[in-house]
């Protein structure tokens, strides 16, 4: 008989469903009164979407980067840091604004490896087009940290495409007879079925690329982190129109993106397998080490969810711009109970289930 | 010949001359064009006080905590992250709103322990009237972490009472023949000859407390610390209108404090050391250890500038509180260059330095 877990293991920090369990039953209930019933059309708290929102306009987020190593093939945890924030605050609909840096810095951490991680938060905050206004700096005993710990938080302004964007798309849902809720944001929760979903690009870069270099696999060669800002992506899929949800794909990659559309918006998705776009190292490394390319972390790929009739549009508009090049449409949403189906290559059906603990730790 | 240092040494986050220089050379610079001249009437980045401000009205703040051990007498590092937040921002005039939440957790961590301080964060929130809207958890592997590292972001809206407050102030300036900035925020370079500087409390408490519960020297059955969310005590020092100023006294402690508002401020601040409440414990063990008890570091103290003639208001409106309520005035602001002047018990004068490194690393 299993008692109760009694400490902290490293699936509880890997955005599945482990991860879920731990938050809801040790962190979120002590740290405040959860809200019972309507959640109403901001981004609440309980919602658990990428950003929050403050007041009518404002989009809040945070981020703890714990990457090992600290530079990898195609970025290193200074300009993670600023797009992971960047891309939380895009995907809900909002316009980066603001960047605050928490540097936690181990004793004996090489100054030259400091100052080059220092240059990559300004270029990235400059690319992204953000500014960092404020931070923090401890330094802590050799062995408290592993070389660095960097927390960024940010906040955003409601992108003044997003209103414009959400009323053609709630325009055409009643024109289609379909209606719902009505968010001022793109929620998680807000998928229809009907909806069209675009993935921007290859799946599992990221993860594949830093697990590989970290352990000396050899697939950092041909595989490099896909690392980059995806607001100027979300911003063209807006004046497209059509869109009501985006969502970047991070821990728990693909698999963990669309579960937490489909059990948030109770629909089914249904996605078509052999639309999905793997590098081929990528799906070799996966073979070779038993990893599912759907669970592995991105930090440049972005899931949109947009209303029938629109999709074409936007796909053009992600496709015109390099970091959405090589989107495609993978599927759409489905009446149903909140699960993610695949169709098989051999024409079948199989769940795509939520990542319960952590394939590949540290690469965010 | 020395040469350049190539390594981060522990003084380097300590909040004192050590870090301002690593600060300068190797982090920001890098991180973003810093402005020339003018920083204008808001909290430019360049000022580097405790939080920055956002458009007209926002303030934004964030800092990371590495305090070890995780539970001390009077706190833990969940009531400690946000106070400390919440304090960042009260004392540049905002009202506290929403925290943004990262914890990275070491794996094996107590799951019991980490629940405790969930709710230390939850009824901390609740204390100082702030909700925790969003957050970010990850684990590392045993040694990545020492226990945990949480970092708090803070965003606060202008507080109502400071326009007023600070035109009370400037009309009293403008009678008294002084002119300046007239900057819209409580700023770390708006102190003026004539203000005076009032102590909320005794100093040292926390950082003496913490060092002494982790090294078994015993003093912690005397002292707590004394941790706690500094923004009822400013919101009533602005009620009574006058103060243009505040800062709480963290790293570095008073000395630190003191030294940033006469460097930035361009006076010196004559001090009267008599007059600086310290414990008897907290000075024994400061004797005992050699540690200079204004270079130790609070989570509950604050100084305040008050225009000439608004100073017993002030004092009474601030003593009128629990947090406050051994408030002492204890010197004023004086035409100079930017040093701290402790006018000491046999009447005598010597500077009180700038900390240079950490007295007593991981506290905060």
């Amino acid at each position: 008989m299993a008692g109760r877990k009694e400490r902290i293991e490293m699936g509880d920090g890997a955005g599945g469903e482990l991860m879920r369990r731990m938050l809801s039953r040790t962190v979120l209930p002590n740290i405040r009164e959860t809200a019972f019933g309507d959640l109403g059309d901001g981004l609440h708290p309980d919602l658990l979407d990428d950003s929050a929102s403050v007041g009518d306009d404002l989009a809040f987020t945070i981020d703890g980067h714990t990457i090992w190593p600290l530079e990898f093939p195609g970025g290193d945890i200074g300009g993670l840091s600023i797009f992971g924030t960047v891309n939380d605050l895009a995907v809900v609909g909002a316009k980066p604004r603001a960047i605050a840096l928490s540097m936690v810095l181990e004793e004996g951490l090489d100054l030259q490896l400091l100052e080059r991680i220092s240059r990559s938060i300004g270029s990235a905050a400059k690319k992204a087009d953000v500014t960092v206004v404020t931070g923090d700096t401890k330094v802590v005993e050799k062995g408290g940290v592993k070389g660095m710990v960097i927390a960024t938080a940010g906040i955003g302004w409601r992108h003044e495409l997003l209103s414009p964007c959400l009323e053609r798309s709630w325009d055409m849902r009643l024109v289609s007879g379909k209606v719902g809720r009505r968010p001022r944001w793109l929620r998680d929760d807000s998928v229809m079925p009907g909806d069209h979903i675009i993935l921007s690009g290859h799946i599992g870069d990221h993860g594949i690329s830093v697990l590989s270099f970290r352990e000396g696999y050899g697939f950092e060669t041909e595989v490099r982190s896909d690392v980059a800002p995806m607001n100027r992506l979300i911003e063209e899929a807006m004046r497209a129109g059509g869109i009501v949800a985006s969502k970047d794909l991070t821990r728990g990659g693909l698999a963990g993106g669309l579960n937490e559309w489909a059990s948030k918006s109770r629909c089914d998705l249904l996605i078509d397998e052999t639309l999905l776009p793997v590098r081929e190292p990528v799906r070799s490394a996966c073979d070779m080490l038993g990893l599912d390319p759907y669970e592995i972390g991105n930090e440049g790929k972005v899931i949109i969810s947009v209303v029938d009739g629109f999709e074409d549009e936007v796909l053009r508009a992600v496709r015109s711009l390099e970091e959405g090049k090589e989107a495609v449409i993978i599927g759409q949403a489905v009446k149903g109970s909140g699960k993610v189906v695949l169709r098989t290559e051999v024409g079948g059906k199989r769940f795509m289930d939520p990542p319960y603990g952590d394939p590949v730790p540290r690469i965010c």
